[in-house]
């Protein structure tokens, strides 16, 4: 029997990359067993019908995802011993957290470790829109002299009122580093946060009415899907701009591409999109938008945080210990 | 005698649209008189063979000009009743001081009222290298994929050690907006500034070599000129990121390049270069910079404050009141 087979087995469900260093790092105490990059029910249905033993699923208690692929309700009945989720990721959209409940597995997220990364992309993000600077440095490289002689004047990021959707950990970095630009800052939230003194805004169209800038970052769920519609748009205005680095589901996304198409908001610094990877091909035409590819919390340090917490929860799950970071228990 | 021939007379050395503005908002208080955009000194030369009676320059007192053309000394005696220039920007490197004191010329400039557009731009430049904002918009509209799989991977801003080179306005400004990103703050200047707490270097390459980051927002002058030559960007090292907002002429750009292209250094956020609007056209391949066309001050709250002090100061010169914004008395 080789000697793995005496570790606990932990499934993967991550990109392959994210899986060579797990291999690489820890595989002196796990025995990961690799999965596909294939939706998760997928690759399930898929293996239940091989004769593979190193893909026995049934025995299988934790697993590590992360926010690229959803684990559903449909899933989990595939992993009957599951009892540990680890996910490589702030949000938790991606998994059905009532079922993990209803079944008794409990789930451990990034925490707040990836925040500051999220957060210096937001305010990077505006700083390019606001500024064009992406925009610039594509006319430059393509030698096009840009549709207008002032194309280049931005506007100043300092006494900009720059309402904040979420003021979870996320929304407080942004918040804290804007204010070193001269910004004020309110908020929408689900409740008041009595520890800061920012103006609290019951509604987001409220909040928007009052602002130059929406920075999302809030969670995703039935409560703020499409919590930017319309309305709220046409309340943000015509000099307006917003940054998502929440998930895409936030916006209603065929509005955000009118707006921006007829000039209604200002601009926009996305790094999430309702179906990713896909980003719909009237966004590459805007000159008023910078596109980013979910890279909120993509920095080598992050991702050795990530491993580390991978670690750390794992150890805890299976030494029967409280998790290091967890989001359901 | 048309009305205007009464009020003091204004020569203007600066872009159409910068003329445009000041036609429109102050005409009934100066008589401006407008310059084509050549070089000062062949414009004059050009004036003096033309039989203009609007062009007569030797009754010209005030000039208001910009950076980006210069004010020699062989131009200067072509205005020989010159006792004023107000400098739409924040560096004095294209004006001769000497040669202005020599000849009793007051010179007022933009004072602090740029520091922060310029400040906000070199924070936005340097996040946009170290997280890759640009170049992944850039793969993203071009539908191509980077040239690694793990090409969207950047670095934390946070933690990073940014050495400024010149804490004068601009610079503190930077420092204070780069602490809220937990970024530890050093630097070099002619003198200590004994009112800060940042630790001093003494020289730029003891800066470098204790930097993650540069960001250089010092004025060009003899002693700045190649400031940043090939050991001091050896000094600061393989991950080390550069980011101008001075003047292009304060890195030797050749060795910048080879720098770039060899990866001795990480990358660089460019808004000057060294023979403005020319970019040497290496630059466009590379996906370590990023290039912003001297946009530093481009905001319209910039501008109209620039109007403003453009205004004041002329009244303040005319009336014989000293100057707003004076850079020599």
């Amino acid at each position: 029997m080789p000697p793995h087979q005496n570790l606990p087995k932990v499934l993967l469900h991550v990109p392959h990359e994210f899986a060579s260093h797990l291999h690489h790092h820890f595989s002196h105490k796990f025995h990961f067993l690799n999965l596909s990059s294939l939706p998760l029910h997928q690759f399930f249905f898929a293996c239940t019908h091989e004769n593979d033993h190193h893909h026995d699923l049934s025995s299988i208690t934790a697993l590590i995802c992360y926010g690229g692929h959803p684990v559903t309700a449909d899933a989990l009945p595939l992993l009957p011993s599951l009892r540990f989720i680890f996910t490589a990721s702030a949000g938790t959209d991606h998994i059905d957290l009532s079922e993990c409940r209803r079944r008794g597995v409990t789930v451990a997220g990034a925490g707040n470790l990836l925040s500051e990364d999220v957060a210096d992309l937001a305010v990077g993000l505006l700083i390019d829109v606001v500024r064009k600077i992406s925009v610039l440095d594509s006319y430059g490289r393509r030698r096009i002299q840009p549709p207008q002689s002032d194309f280049s004047l931005g506007s100043k990021l300092g006494g900009k009122k720059v309402g904040i959707v979420g003021l979870g950990k996320i929304g407080l970095e942004v918040a804290h580093r804007l204010e070193a630009f001269g910004c004020t800052i309110l908020y929408y939230s689900r409740n008041i946060k009595p520890f800061v003194s920012y103006p609290f805004h019951s509604s987001v169209v409220d909040l928007a009415t009052n602002s130059d800038v929406l920075v999302l970052c809030c969670e995703l769920n039935d409560q703020t899907r499409n919590i930017v519609n319309r309305e709220v748009m046409f309340a943000l205005g015509k000099g307006g701009v917003i940054v998502n680095v929440g998930r895409g589901s936030l916006i209603d996304e065929k509005e955000l591409l009118q707006c921006l198409m007829k000039g209604e908001i200002g601009g926009a610094g996305l790094d999430v999109f309702e179906n990713e990877p896909h980003v719909p091909r009237e966004f590459f035409a805007l000159d008023n938008v910078v596109l980013s590819p979910h890279a909120g919390a993509n920095t080598s340090e992050s991702y050795m945080g990530i491993f580390q917490l991978a670690e750390l929860n794992l150890e805890a799950f299976f030494s029967n210990e409280p998790l290091i970071t967890p989001v359901i228990l």
